[in-house]
């Protein structure tokens, strides 16, 4: 039987997801929002039968069984390592969290409860065009594994603030297009070419800190731009553009360069051309239709760009199916969602976007080291305490 | 009367060069080429009268006086000075020379015989496109001057190396996408922006080192990847990717962004998008056909991408008529080639693909430094020789 959801946040992005939850079968059992009035009104759009501003009235319902994090970066942590304690099935959005040392703790709980599934929403690598990419270069397209010469990303979007302030606009809270966009292209290039970065160059910039809805004491610290360069452990050189500054429109590229070829996602679609050809192929055309069944308010569904929101709902296809086998006694299996990322592939995420910012701060390279054990509140403190423990 | 010419080279573009000028109605008189059997054969097939592997021979010719330097970078100063010294003028091809040192000298003589008319074959400016889109700018389509925030360039092409060892493999020798293209590039955004890189960060990269023709003891040193982020006087930040791993293909785009909205040049066409504008203005299409008067050889054509030799036909064109006007006595004016790059954008351009390889090497952002003066050959040697004279 499909597992009861609870879902925190109260974004666009809920409002295009609880339709086609339900279209797949699962039953919205109860929503979180920061605030009463903000999800008593969602409550009542999507006909969500239990509402609350407090995390635990969700979790403890018996019949939630499957958590959908959908709020601010700077919740996800806590949330989920919660859940996770009480037995429920997670699915967090990206980033992990705010820091390596949040993600670490959700690394943790998801070790210690290894038969739950816990998975972060990098969405794209359930997009069929990437799928395809992917098998394209475990077969060779490119050349000989570790041929992998350049990768080179490019997002071009609109705004991703909305008309008031709130976290989209802090950096402290997870807000920005590294955070929301470039965690995305981390987890996705990394997954492509089987490789993770060794060494990373980083600009973040925030251009606009002020906009009609936010100004006066209020401005905007989240970047809307950022371009990155990346060395990957197999040899491979990543360059990344994420830009901001194209208002009502989205498009993304994404050039995998090899010996013996390249291959390239525009959108939802895969192109390829083997060196020495005299012609492009036409891997993989995307035509599906979105808007099937009529579930997907057309407004709503603006609220993510298509390949982000297409990718989710083929993840949600496959956790749907992880819960289908009635043979098995625990009700889930977790092989349909084996493509999904870990919470292992969140700290590395996260251990990434740290290594950018501090390159960003400091204009150099920086090593991406991802912890293994959570950093010291104070260091200062114990460096005290060991000295004096030595010196009884 | 127009001035007879003396070219400088012997390469694919030469062939598209000397058709093209004499549909103009110049003479070319005579051509230089490295080695006799290159340059015999290629004076034949242009039907040139003059050919020889000699520098000072087209040079001290008396019916040349406009010298197109298109060879290796590595001779450009030293024919560009030469020929200033004489009287001629010159239209050199970029980048200006292999280091600042070298361009400094070729300011240097531009400066002592300012009648003449030097200028760097940085074509893209009088591409109809680039002269647009910076019309648009100083109309203030984007905002207030100043308010640039993002400048996006990506180039994606194929090899640039030929069939056979030569200048274009050696790094050392002005070959690679950083000089042949990032020059380019380097020209353009400063000059649509009127804005100059003051610190800069580049990875340079050269993932071909053999292919079937330059193998065994011979390898390439030239780069066929480059990254670089600019931070601009006026507080622009420009990004560029270049890419030489797409075999067969050329594209271009060209993305620069604004507080008030976003003009975007792909291959020859201009684009643009004002903020809450709900639709893309179609600003400029190039619809112009190179191909008339039949007189350039489809082949040849290949041998540059189209916006580079577009701007290029543009640029003699504008040369023709700076040699047009008779009521001037010296029988030529400068006002038609003002757009063009000067020996001084050429010192400047230098100074930043200096600034990059640096930045490259060290890992680090590098603040462009323009020199003033030649670099001292021996700094020990001078140190020493203070010493000494103080001493005394």
């Amino acid at each position: 039987m499909l597992p009861g959801i609870g879902v925190f946040g109260t974004g666009n992005v809920v409002k295009v997801i609880v339709p086609f939850l339900r279209e797949k079968g699962f039953k919205v059992e109860a929503i979180w929002g920061r605030t009463l009035n903000a999800v008593e009104e969602v409550a009542k759009e999507l006909e969500i039968p239990f509402h609350t501003n407090k995390i635990d009235d969700v979790l403890l319902r018996k019949d939630v069984d499957l958590i959908f994090i959908i709020c601010s970066p700077n919740l996800h942590a806590q949330i989920a390592v919660k859940a996770l304690g009480i037995g429920k099935h997670v699915l967090c959005d990206k980033p992990a969290g705010l820091c390596q040392g949040e993600a670490l703790k959700m690394v943790r709980a998801s070790q210690y409860y290894p038969s739950l599934i816990s998975i972060i929403n990098h969405s794209l690598r359930f997009l069929p065009a990437f799928g395809q990419m992917r098998r394209a270069i475990v077969d060779g397209y490119l050349g000989q594994e570790g041929e992998i010469t350049v990768c080179d990303v490019r997002v071009q979007m609109g705004s991703l603030l909305h008309d008031a302030y709130d976290w989209l606009c802090d950096d402290t809270m997870g807000g920005g297009v590294l955070t929301l966009v470039g965690s995305h292209v981390i987890d996705l290039v990394s997954h492509l070419t089987s490789q993770r970065a060794v060494r990373v160059h980083g600009v973040i910039r925030t251009f606009t800190k002020t906009t009609d809805y936010v100004n006066g004491i209020r401005h905007i610290s989240s970047p809307d731009f950022c371009a990155f360069q990346m060395e990957m452990s197999g040899g491979a050189l990543v360059t990344a553009t994420l830009n901001n500054h194209l208002p009502a429109s989205f498009s993304q590229e994404v050039l995998i360069c090899g010996q013996a070829g390249h291959l390239m996602v525009r959108g939802g679609d895969l192109y390829g051309r083997k060196s020495g050809s005299t012609k492009e192929d036409v891997i993989y055309l995307d035509v599906e239709d979105l808007q099937r069944g009529g579930a997907i308010n057309s407004t709503a569904a603006n609220a993510i760009p298509r390949p982000y929101m297409k990718g989710l709902f083929k993840m949600i296809g496959a956790l749907r199916e992880a819960f289908l086998p009635v043979e098995d006694k625990r009700g889930w299996v977790k092989e349909p969602v084996a493509l999904a990322a870990t919470f292992e592939d969140g700290l590395y995420v996260q251990a990434v976007i740290d290594a950018l910012k501090k390159s960003n701060a400091n204009r150099e390279w920086v090593k991406v080291n991802v912890i293994t054990e959570e950093p010291d509140p104070d260091p200062l403190l114990s460096a005290a305490v060991r000295r004096s423990t030595i010196s009884m």
